[in-house]
C-alpha cells in the first residue's frame, strides 16, 4: 500500500508524483501581455500539477507560426509556478511554416472542433503528416468520421496519434477498436466528462450524454490519460458564470480520489493517467525532487467562492495537502506559499528518441 | 495487335470481350412493374455491356431490405437483353436485417452521396463491417473525410473496399496512398467525369473541376475500373434535358476509344477497367460466346436525337459494330435484332471464393 497513517488526525495521507496536465487551456495564450499562463500555472501547482501542456489554441487566437508562438514565449517569461510546454496548431496552409518552429514546442495539434479553428479536409491534414517530423507527437480533436480519418491518415503513415477530450460512446469504441487491431493511438478524456453530463446540463452538447458518459468508464482501460482541457471553461461560458482561467483545475484531483474512496477507481489508475502515461506519450522529463501529499479518506464539503464550479456544495474526498516542487514546499494545506515562480519551459526537450545503442 | 483490318473500309475493327459496368443506374429499379431495368439492359448490350451491375439505389427508394429486393427481382422477371445482378444498400439501422439477403445480391452499397440515401455515422458503418459476410464486396462512394473513415474501417476489419465514382484530386490521392501502404482498396471512376467538367456545367459540383479531372487522368494506374454510374442521370436532371433511363450507356466505349485513337488510353486500359478487372472484382462469371466487334479509327459526329447526351454534334472515333451474346447476334451496326430477352440474374452467383485445391 502506499499510503501511510497520520495518527492525529486519523486520515490516510499518500504521496503521489507530480501530475501532468496535458491539455491545459489559457485564454489568452497569445494576447500580447497576457498573465493567463502564469495564473494557470499558480492554479495547476496548487492542485497538483507541476507540468502543464499547454493547448495551442487560445480565446483569441492560437499558436500558428512563428510570430504568435513567439507572443506566447514572450507571456511566459512573467514567472511560471510549474513547467510548462507549447504545441502549435495545424491551420488549412500553414504545414509547411509550421516544420520550422517544431523544435521549439511539443507537438502538433490538429484542431476539428476548437472553438474557431478547424481543419476539414482529408489533403490538409495529410499535408500536415508528411511535413511535420516523424518523432515527434501529433495531437488532435476531432470526433466521428474527423476520428475516422485522421486515424486512417495516421495508420497510412505508421505514425503515433493522440485523440484530446474523447468524450462520446462511438468515439471510445473506435479508438478502442483501432487499439485493438495495433494501430498507434492513445487518448484522454476530460474529467470533467466522467462526471458531468448533459442529464445535468440539457443542451450542452460539448458534455457527453448519460449514455456516452457509462460507456467512458466502461472502456477505462482504452483511456490512457485523464486530462482538464477547455471543458470546464466551456461550460462556464455557457452557462454564463463568472469564472477565471483556473476553472476546473482544483475540482479534478478531489472528483478523482472520490472516486478511489468510492471503489470505482486505484490510486494507480489515477497516476498511470495523470503522471506515467503522460509523461511517456508525450516524451516527457521526470521532474526531479516535485511530489504532492494527497489526504484521501476525509469527506468536505467544496466551498462556493467568488469563482464558479459545477460542484461548489458537493461533498467529496480527497484533498491535496502539500506540493512540492524542485525540492521546494510552495504549497501547504491549499494555501500557496509565497515562492519564486521556478517553471520552465520545457517544450524542446524530450522529443527526440533515445538513439539506440550500438554494443 | 488485337486489331484485324476490314479491306473493303479500311477501318480497324477489332474484338473485345463482353463489357460490365459495375455501376447501373436503374431509375425505377424498386417502383412496382417498371420497364426501366428492361430498358438499361436493352441500351447496355447495345453498346457493348453484356452484364451490368445494378447499384442499390434508384429515383424513388433504394434495395434496402427483402421486400425492396423483391420487388427488384419481381421487375426483372420482364425479360432483361444483358446479365445483371443487384446489390444491396446500407441504411443507419438494417445491417442486421440486410444480412439475411446477402446470399441473394452481388455485394453492400454503402451510401454517403446519394441521393436521398446516405450513411454518416461510423457506429452505423462499423455495424454493416460486422454484419455483412467476410467474403461479400461491399461498395461505397463516400468521399473526403468520409471515404478516409471508411477506409480505416475496411483496414481494421481487413476487407476490401471498392471505391465507386470517384471525381476529386484529393480523394484519387487518397485511394493511391492507401493502395500504396497495402490498403484493399480499389475504385472507379464515372466515363463522363474523364470527359465533362465543372468548366463544361458550371454549378455541376457532381462533377469534378478541371483540376481534378487533370488528377484523374494523371492517376490512371489508380483507377481500376471504368463506370457509367449515375452521374449521366444527374447531369441530364441537373440541366433539364429531355432524358431517358439509357443516358450516357451508348457514349460510354467511343468516348473511351476515341482517346485510343488520340493515344490517350490504349485497347487494354480499357478491356482492363471494363472486363478484367470488373470481373475480378465483383467476381463475376465470365460470359461464354460473348464478345463485340468495335471499329476504332473511323471519325463519326454523335447525332442528336430526341434523347439528350452532352456529345451529340461532338465528333468521336469508335463505334460498336457487333455484339455477341451467348453465342447469338444482337446488335448489328448499332441496330438491336430482334431477339429474345436472355439476361440472366446473376446476383448469387461467383460471390464465394474459390477453395483452395489441397494437391
Ligand atoms: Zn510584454
Ligand atoms: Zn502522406
Ligand atoms: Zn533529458
Ligand atoms: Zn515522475
Ligand atoms: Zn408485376
Ligand atoms: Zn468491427
Ligand atoms: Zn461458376
Ligand atoms: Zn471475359
Amino acid at each position: 500500500d502506499v499510503g501511510i497513517r497520520d495518527y492525529m488526525t486519523s486520515h490516510r495521507t499518500i504521496q503521489l508524483p507530480g501530475l501532468v496536465n496535458i491539455a491545459a487551456f489559457v485564454p489568452g495564450l497569445v494576447s500580447r501581455d497576457s498573465n493567463d499562463l502564469q495564473e494557470v500555472t499558480k492554479a495547476s501547482i496548487a492542485a497538483g500539477f507541476s507540468m502543464i501542456r499547454v493547448m495551442p489554441l487560445g480565446k483569441d487566437g492560437s499558436i500558428s507560426d512563428a510570430k504568435s508562438l513567439k507572443i506566447a514565449q514572450h507571456n511566459s517569461k512573467r514567472g511560471e509556478y510549474c513547467d510548462f510546454n507549447f504545441s502549435v496548431t495545424a491551420t488549412s496552409n500553414n504545414a509547411h511554416q509550421i516544420s520550422y518552429v517544431a523544435d521549439e514546442v511539443g507537438s502538433l495539434f490538429i484542431p476539428f472542433n476548437h472553438l474557431s479553428d478547424n481543419i476539414s479536409k482529408v489533403a490538409a491534414v495529410e499535408a500536415h503528416f508528411e511535413a511535420w517530423p516523424a518523432h515527434k507527437p501529433i495531437i488532435t480533436d476531432a470526433r466521428t468520421t474527423d476520428l475516422a480519418s485522421i486515424l486512417l491518415l495516421a495508420s497510412l503513415h505508421n505514425r503515433r496519434i493522440h485523440v484530446t477530450a474523447v468524450t462520446t460512446k462511438a468515439d471510445i469504441k473506435l479508438i478502442a477498436l483501432g487499439k485493438e487491431k495495433g494501430l498507434k493511438v492513445t487518448c484522454d478524456v476530460s474529467v470533467y466528462s466522467l462526471y458531468l453530463s448533459q442529464n445535468d446540463y440539457p443542451g450542452c452538447d460539448f458534455l457527453p450524454t448519460l449514455e456516452d458518459q457509462a460507456a467512458l468508464w466502461k472502456y477505462l482501460d482504452t483511456i490512457d490519460v485523464f486530462s482538464i482541457g477547455s471543458l470546464p471553461y466551456q461550460l462556464a461560458h455557457f452557462l454564463q458564470k463568472p469564472t477565471d482561467v483556473s476553472v476546473g483545475i482544483a475540482d479534478t484531483l478531489p472528483l478523482l480520489l472520490t472516486s478511489v474512496a468510492e471503489g470505482k477507481l486505484t490510486v494507480e489508475d489515477i497516476t498511470a493517467r495523470l503522471h506515467d502515461k503522460p509523461k511517456e506519450i508525450f516524451e516527457l522529463h521526470d521532474q526531479v525532487g516535485t511530489s504532492l501529499e494527497v489526504e484521501i479518506d476525509r469527506s468536505y464539503k467544496v466551498p462556493s467562492t467568488e469563482f464558479w464550479s459545477p460542484f461548489a456544495g458537493a461533498t467529496l474526498k480527497g484533498a491535496v495537502r502539500r506540493v512540492t516542487f524542485q525540492d521546494q514546499v510552495v504549497c501547504l494545506d491549499g494555501a500557496m506559499l509565497s515562492v519564486v515562480p521556478r517553471g520552465n519551459d520545457m517544450s524542446t526537450h524530450g522529443a527526440m528518441p533515445a538513439l539506440p545503442v550500438v554494443s
